[in-house]
């Protein structure tokens, strides 16, 4: 998917939510468990029920992954189910030598058909760029994570003033282009999205923290909008897990459509 | 497996060799193709060849990954077929939030049996904490890679003077102790491994870079090992690939032997 087609889509939902699929098998509605494939069939309900809502779905690959074998053939028919339309994401976190994470391109890229992948900058460059070689695929860098640990060394202040997280911008972004790389930068640190609108005023940045992390879509528009909208939120837990129950997916819903509400009102004030 | 074992078996074998299993179809004798399983046949001859030369075998989780399911398969085969007593390394530099992070641990220290997983810090500590509550397993950080792409980022000095990895180094040692966390300096910088040593004498470390990337053996064991060897030296494609015919294995044994040889000598020394 193209720059120019994620925002088509955002535009005509009035949304820019992302829906992590970070299913796990201990969490979800247990009357599914009796089901031939219990996480596809989770994914499935949750997609059918947001997907109006939605302009991207996010697989957070180790909840795949942790499960085995069994997982990879969940994930790969979750991505098949997903309809045509969506930027979806492999939230794989990926990154390492140059012959290495040209392997992981192409396993999420061509052997999984994903529109993103995550990948962690401390390699360098050779690590980022063989992401960088797919046509309308896109590599989303951390820059400023959600997480508490974020700040044990992406606050690091460099000689010249700067922390580290700016740093890994200002680099990077000379690797590709506003059409090809994003960065995340969480929610949880909303007005830190001022500083870094100044080094990339135009990157789509992918906003994870909204919702059970605490962070607000009000203060993401407020500091990170731009007059492309520039911005996917993501939620997780918080629309996944909003049931437990046989209704589930419509709980799931009513939260995703909380949250697309408050992106349309956002999206009419640009 | 823990520290004393480790150390049992380099003594035992004169060794401190891991021999990465970075095993590409692309890459391997064509006579394998015609298997029912290249991957785990290349492999298994392999380890066959190689297994009195060297301690600890590390698997490069991407080349499994990017082809599919059946990379699984060749994976958890291999995992099976190394023998006990052998430190096995999942060389996958994961690192994600401390749910994420947990998925990750169960996925390679139960569902797979690997002694040790590669993070990467960018995250912080609770992206590196869930692999450390672990008995006998390992957590191995990137602190100094041996890739080209490193100095983007790595040797970023602070404002107190401090480059990155060394940062990254005085505070991660603080999560766990010498008996889970080992970090990688690659052998391309062995000089940096005396600075290393100042702040981390008794940690074991993850050497890649020898052979086909130019460090030496010793280089490394000069600035870099310890009264109890305190390194594992990683060489994959100077191994792995050193022929392409039939006799590929036993090519593989005469390169881990050069290595082993060298290896025998340093550790003589201590």
């Amino acid at each position: 998917m193209n720059r120019k087609e994620l925002i088509n889509q955002i535009n005509a939902k009035r949304s820019f939510l992302s829906i992590g699929l970070d299913s796990d098998i201990k969490k979800i509605p247990t009357h599914l468990l009796e089901m031939e494939d219990p996480v596809f069939e989770f994914n499935k309900q949750i997609i059918d029920a947001t997907k109006d809502l939605c302009v991207a779905y996010k697989l957070n690959i180790a909840f795949y992954e942790s499960i085995g074998l069994s997982g990879w053939h969940s994930l790969k028919k979750t991505l098949d189910y997903i309809p045509e339309g969506f930027f979806v994401i492999a939230d794989a976190k990926r990154g390492d030598i140059g012959n290495t994470s040209k392997m992981y391109a192409k396993a999420f890229f061509e052997a999984l058909n994903f529109s993103a992948v995550t990948v962690t900058p401390y390699m360098g460059s050779d690590s980022v760029k063989p992401f960088l070689s797919f046509d309308n695929k896109w590599v989303i860098i951390l820059a400023l994570t959600s997480n508490k640990g974020a700040l044990d060394f992406q606050n690091i202040e460099s000689k010249h003033g700067k922390p580290l997280f700016k740093q890994v911008i200002e680099t990077s972004k000379e690797w590709g282009t506003n059409n090809d790389i994003m960065y995340v930068v969480g929610a949880t640190r909303a007005e830190q999205l001022l500083e870094i609108r100044k080094i990339i005023p135009n990157h789509f940045l992918l906003v994870p923290g909204v919702g059970a992390q605490g962070g607000s879509i009000k203060d993401v528009s407020k500091y990170g909008m731009n007059s492309d909208c520039g911005l996917l939120v993501n939620s997780s837990r918080s629309i996944i897990y909003a049931g437990s129950e046989i209704d589930f997916a419509n709980r799931a819903r009513i939260e995703a459509e909380k949250l697309q509400k408050e992106m349309a009102i956002a999206l009419s004030e640009i």
